[in-house]
């Protein structure tokens, strides 16, 4: 029985060595260099090649090493037969909520604005509204957007939560589907997507819904590059329309050199580090749910494949 | 019976005229036109000029528009036999608490070395500790302490709290008085001030205190600028021990043009409005006090004049 691991080469030796710390009866070796490959049974990614999945002829399950599985799913050739558990875990959820609180309480508390005005030195005493009259959006409300809007709430936020199906949360008025969504965005000041990337999310953040967000609404992204429209957000800034948006995630990462991104006044761009998986906490969530699904237990991290995320 | 307004000459009809609508029966009157003196109860203040209140022979009570009552006391004539009662109140409460918890994250995700990094157009993925592994140390634990605290804690911060006699908050560690604070400030990676100003607090933000802070610590004031002895933080910033430091409060405000603060890298300085009064919500919670006052009902907001705070 042999797990493979699949991640950046510069990090690949490490994982090998801690996964097998933890997983002692499983033999741990890396992608490149997997021995027979019919005893592969465990295959651990990140952004796996194309058509690789397949050359293992007995793999009974994959892990994404991260929550989001579009990068697995991308792969036309994928054994579509094969459940794939995600690595979500405490530890990459804390990193998320903070993250999004930072962004959050930046743009309501119009951060930008009152370092431009240091630098002018001028003491501009504005009056921002208090959490309660900011409503702030989350766009997805699994695993992740459900602890995020929490933690919204406890700082204050007026939280309003959105999803495919109806979901209900404490404390946090929940709209779902079309319907939900446009009565939703009219009043969004700040928009978070945390939404999982599947071909219905795909290009969501586009001209037609900031159109529908509020005159100065902000938007922060922590889904995945492929939700957002690249140009129709830069066209909503340049208009004036958006007071700014945050984006952790990206089409092309790093962009190229000459992406408009790295530049804009309005933009703050950070380098997917929203909930950057902690390589010590990351392998054991990942070993604690090998270990489950080889014991037949419950993995709440396993993907419901019909729903793709 | 009169009630006397004292705020910027900008803002004193505004005041004047809500606070009537709010209480009916007292005639409000502005500082600079009170009517006969001796007619005058109450005087609702921010900054009152050394020797004003004294000239109002037959006060009741004086009322700080804030939560600290030290720009009342410097009055080197306050009629000492006074009962002052401080503002504060959900609203300001709030505030601080979202002022707090952007300024702790900010440090806390190194978002000044994430922007930096954007600037010169490199994708640095830098991994912070998660929150629970964070030290954050809050210095005075009164009424916009503990919920600043608790706020803290909520997020997922380790906070501890200081404040000169003991106390005991749910979930904070708590320490108090000189023995305190120095077993305190060796783990305090985090320091938050939002102490009251009074002889024993005065520039205890000092080269001593920040030479006890961990390397890279960083540092919030939003007490008052009192607290900070500004040369003994430059210093500390300079030589590297210190990360950074945002300063909400300054012993000159606004500080004159060629002040050191206003274009340090190392110095966020936001213009006094950590928790500035929503004249809104300020005005009702200074005429629900004064009504209390005057139905010989407990005022919450009362100070004790025997600890100057």
């Amino acid at each position: 029985m042999t797990l493979v691991v699949r991640v950046g080469a510069a990090r690949a030796d490490w994982w090998c060595e801690k996964l097998q710390g933890l997983l002692p009866d499983i033999e741990c070796r890396s992608w490149d260099d997997p021995g027979d490959k019919a005893d592969v049974d465990y295959a651990v990614v990140w952004k796996p090649p194309p058509g690789g999945l397949k050359t293992f002829p007995n793999l009974k399950c994959i892990v994404s090493m991260g929550a989001g599985i579009d990068h697995v799913l991308v792969d036309p050739e994928l054994p579509a037969h094969l459940p794939i558990i995600r690595t979500v875990g405490d530890d990459l959820r804390q990193r998320m909520r903070e993250y999004v609180a930072l962004h959050v309480l930046r743009f309501h508390r119009r951060l930008p604005h009152i370092q431009a005005a240091q630098g002018r030195r001028e003491w501009d005493q504005i009056i921002t509204p208090p959490a309660p009259e900011r409503r702030v959006a989350v766009l997805g409300l699994g695993n992740m957007g459900a602890a995020v809007a929490n933690t919204l709430a406890a700082i204050g936020f007026d939280v309003h939560g959105w999803s495919r199906r109806p979901k209900s949360l404490e404390g946090i008025t929940c709209h779902h589907g079309d319907a939900g969504l446009a009565e939703l965005l009219p009043q969004a000041e700040i928009l978070v997507c945390l939404l999982p990337l599947t071909p219905a999310t795909e290009g969501i953040l586009n001209r037609d819904l900031f159109a529908q967000l509020p005159e100065e609404a902000c938007v922060i992204n922590v889904g995945r590059g492929g939700h957002l429209v690249e140009e129709d957000l830069i066209h909503a800034l340049d208009s004036g329309h958006l007071y700014g948006a945050t984006l952790d995630v990206l089409h092309e990462e790093p962009p190229p050199e000459d992406h408009p991104f790295w530049t804009h006044p309005k933009i703050l761009l950070t380098p997917h580090i929203a909930s950057l998986i902690d390589p010590e906490a990351g392998a054991k969530v990942i070993a604690e749910n090998i270990k489950r699904f080889r014991a037949g237990e419950a993995v709440p991290d396993l993907v419901d494949l019909a729903q793709g995320y």
